[in-house]
């Protein structure tokens, strides 16, 4: 990678007690950088995101965002270089030699959808998804045991405090992927981008957890996926509930060491 | 308000130790919806928020990302009420007869900006902002002071867990604006749009707290406020470092009631 995700920088430290100067200290910022995603050759979104993972971002944005339609993904690449070798550049590049639909034009036009709400986008979304077979109950012990797991891997958060995670793990708690970003939402696009690109979608047997809190978008992330359990290690929000539930996932929230929350969904529990 | 700002939800907690089932108990869950911004008829933005202060969240939007030009806002209105007293709909027109500049287009779009990078947005940046005028030093213990006392009007934060807080305190430490959203960058606009609509605009003596990390997207947005100060509870990236630097603002990261780190523009820090 020619471009870190972290930089070093010096800092001047003031400590409480007459707020005493301790001087300038190393200290560790994690990198930020705007990568544009196109997909053939359209933009489709601009991110500020940590550097790395680039393309399963850009392919995990398009899968999530449903720009994909059903075309399939023949390149993606550095757009001034053509190559996929470096992070130097932020630009991506997706193409489907055409065959993705076209983008709905999101800014500087007018829309007729006053009255926009959560539910007006719930009904967008389910009729464009395929609904999750039920699997047998995930124990407990599982999803209990993925925090410890999964903070193990987060080296980004060790060093700088300043990125989230996202991974998915399946029925024995073994771990598949794990990937830190600055932005929560672009830690889960490279999540299943990854899996994306190793031919793993729809991920119907793995579990989705997030370090932060879930969102409408994160749920919707999942459930294009075909993801069945969403556990995020903080709070989840009242429409990404209301759309865990009408979408027939399961959300977990406040997953710590000592127990967890189920909002819905809880006969993919078992015990519960 | 016709609409709250937090649902009550009933959760099955499960408890470490064989995953005891406590059973249903009830929760509350922040609130999440979709506000749509419009600027002269243009969408110009969609945001998941927490409701409540959408005037404020619009017009601080449309402030903050440099789309009102000089242009003074004339009204600001719900879209399918022409009525100020709700949040029952979630569409937010802000109106300036037409004098703000056409908004860019973004999306959909074909741009030549191959190698976007942060440089280029800071490039951006300095080109359209003033120069942030130096005043005396700020005394530590008013930054120290102010984690706590902002920390009690965080009323959401402390029943859901899931908000960010963003607040405005001048040189005694006497906080002027507290807002709260499940976006981090919302609560930001909120309080920016708050000082506009009070006709305060720019900020030039009031530090910006936010209670959590720093990216780029927040240092311009208090940039553009004309705020000298910026102060987050976490941790700043990078790019965030980078760009206050080069705008002469002070960005000050894990503020907690120990002490504090300062990345630039320490000159306005007394005794550091």
């Amino acid at each position: 990678m020619s471009r870190g995700r972290i930089e070093r920088v010096l800092a001047r430290r003031l400590r409480a007690g007459g707020a005493i100067d301790e001087g300038r200290r190393p200290d560790e910022l994690i990198v930020e950088e705007p990568l544009e995603i196109r997909l053939d050759d359209r933009l489709v979104a601009t991110t500020m995101r940590t550097p790395g993972h680039d393309f399963e971002l850009a392919i995990g944005l398009c899968h999530n965002d449903g720009l994909l339609g059903d075309a399939p993904v023949v390149t993606c690449r550095y757009c001034a270089t053509g190559s996929a070798t470096d992070t130097e550049f932020n630009v991506v590049s997706v193409d489907t030699a055409g065959l993705a639909p076209e983008p709905p034009p999101r800014l500087g036009t007018t829309s007729s959808a006053c009255g926009i709400c959560g539910t007006t986008q719930l009904d967008d979304l389910t009729t464009r998804l395929k609904v999750i077979p039920d699997h047998e109950p995930w124990a407990p012990s599982v999803l209990l045991a993925a925090v410890d797991a999964v903070r193990e891997h987060q080296d980004l958060f060790a060093r700088t405090g300043a990125v989230h995670a996202a991974a998915s793990f399946d029925r024995q708690g073994a771990i598949d992927i794990v990937r830190e970003d600055i932005g929560r939402h672009n830690a889960v696009d490279k999540v299943i981008g990854a899996s994306a690109l190793a031919g793993d979608l729809p991920l119907h047997d793995r579990v989705l957890m997030v370090s932060g809190r879930a969102g409408f978008e994160i749920v919707q992330k999942a459930a294009v996926a075909g993801i069945p359990v969403l556990a995020a290690v903080s709070a989840p929000s009242s429409l990404a509930a209301d759309a865990a539930e009408r979408l027939g996932m399961t959300l977990v929230g406040f997953l710590r060491g000592d127990g967890f929350n189920v909002y819905c969904g809880a006969e993919r529990i078992a015990g519960a």
